[in-house]
């Protein structure tokens, strides 16, 4: 690993679920709503929680070869079949509804720092989106959010996800930088790892409520990060715009 | 072909070098600026005019299968490189100045109705830049001259050129509708017909000096396109934006 120097960098990539985007507010809230709709009787909250959670398993699948890859959307979808299934409502909510729930992770509220964070970063650096979310997806979910991102890099373009290696790259290689100039920015260990492995440099962002009231976000002490920042003004402070 | 209805488009996706930006003026300007330096008694507008002159038939030779996928940089340095010796100032212009002639089509001017034309579009239809320029290279000029895309697609992604149906065909796939959801807007009659023949919707706009003084555009009466525009804003107001 090249010795981390802040003048080097030239592309910023975020991650977007959980990093910018307040996913559990977002999905609990629609989900509330499409309950709510349909009759049923499940308690939201804990309802988007269980759903993340068969997030990284799905997607292990599709990085370890043992499926072919499939968009986050297809990913999601089929853990919210085997959910609802399991919670023994699967008769209540209808195919619009169930297609409205997936559709809940392509519009969520942005932390109330990124955008201006996000500003002031551009002014210095090229800052991408990076995320596990299909490339249509994050068309929708930025605009709504109106964050000024430079550009868009999905996993789907690597056809794999993170923290796969290969998504990383893709990332630096689209931007035509170096791995050692690109800082990945996330509120997960797992996907600063998946960079550091690929020879980015990291930026760890403390999002303490990112997985709801009940479990707890990952720290800021376990990240062994280039950087560490309670959010993206506080990077913006560090990285000197 | 599905018949055109206004109503039915979802996404609009935008040539750049000439439809959206001044390729000409911008590289003619920074041109005669590096010929200066170095010395070089040539007329910058019409090396631009030879320069991109080349660029088509660089391209159809990667589409062809004639030559293995290469960055648009690439195509444009070995055309600078042959172009200079063929003007007999190859040992003028050193290295870094010829690193310089090709990031001069990483920064050119939008024309003056593209940011207020692409901010009210994006009101009513993503908005999306597709174009033979590399994903680096369009995240770099669309920041430049902030024009208000909602996302960047490069045919690098498809690792082919416009006019392959493939590249269109990658815009409509990665931003998930159907082609005939999607409308092509170009000043050049080749893209438009590529575009139709993958069954995306076409809008012809009018860029009179978008060859520079010598060479003619392309004109409207030959375009055979859904829709004609003089410019960015009255492409709005016909699709009632």
């Amino acid at each position: 690993m090249v010795e981390f120097d802040p003048g080097r960098l030239r592309v910023l990539v975020f991650d977007i679920f959980g990093t910018t985007v307040d996913w559990y507010t977002g999905v609990a809230d629609q989900a509330a709503e499409i309950f709510r709709a349909a009759g049923v009787e499940l308690d939201a909250g804990t309802f988007a929680e269980e759903w993340r959670g068969m997030y990284l398993p799905a997607m292990q699948r599709v990085r370890d070869g043992d499926r072919d890859w499939a968009y986050l959307d297809t990913l999601h979808r089929e853990s919210l079949d085997s959910l609802l299934e399991r919670h023994g409502v699967g008769a209540a909510v209808d195919e619009q509804q169930r297609r409205n729930l997936v559709r809940a992770w392509h519009i969520l509220p942005a932390w109330p720092d990124a955008v201006a964070g996000l500003a002031r970063l551009r002014q210095h650096y090229t800052v991408v989106a990076l995320s596990n979310g299909g490339f249509a997806l994050l068309t929708r979910l930025i605009k709504a959010a109106n964050l000024p991102f430079d550009s868009i890099v999905s996993a789907e373009l690597a056809r794999t996800y993170k923290p796969d290696p290969q998504v990383y790259l893709t990332a630096s290689g689209l931007l035509d930088v170096a791995p050692e100039q690109t800082l990945m920015i996330a509120c997960h260990i797992w996907d600063l790892t998946g960079a550091r492995a690929a020879g980015l440099h990291t930026a760890f962002v403390e999002r303490p409520g990112e997985k709801g009231p009940r479990i707890p976000a990952d720290r800021p002490e376990d990240a062994a990060a280039d950087l560490t920042a309670g959010n993206f003004v506080e990077l913006a402070e560090l990285l000197g715009c």
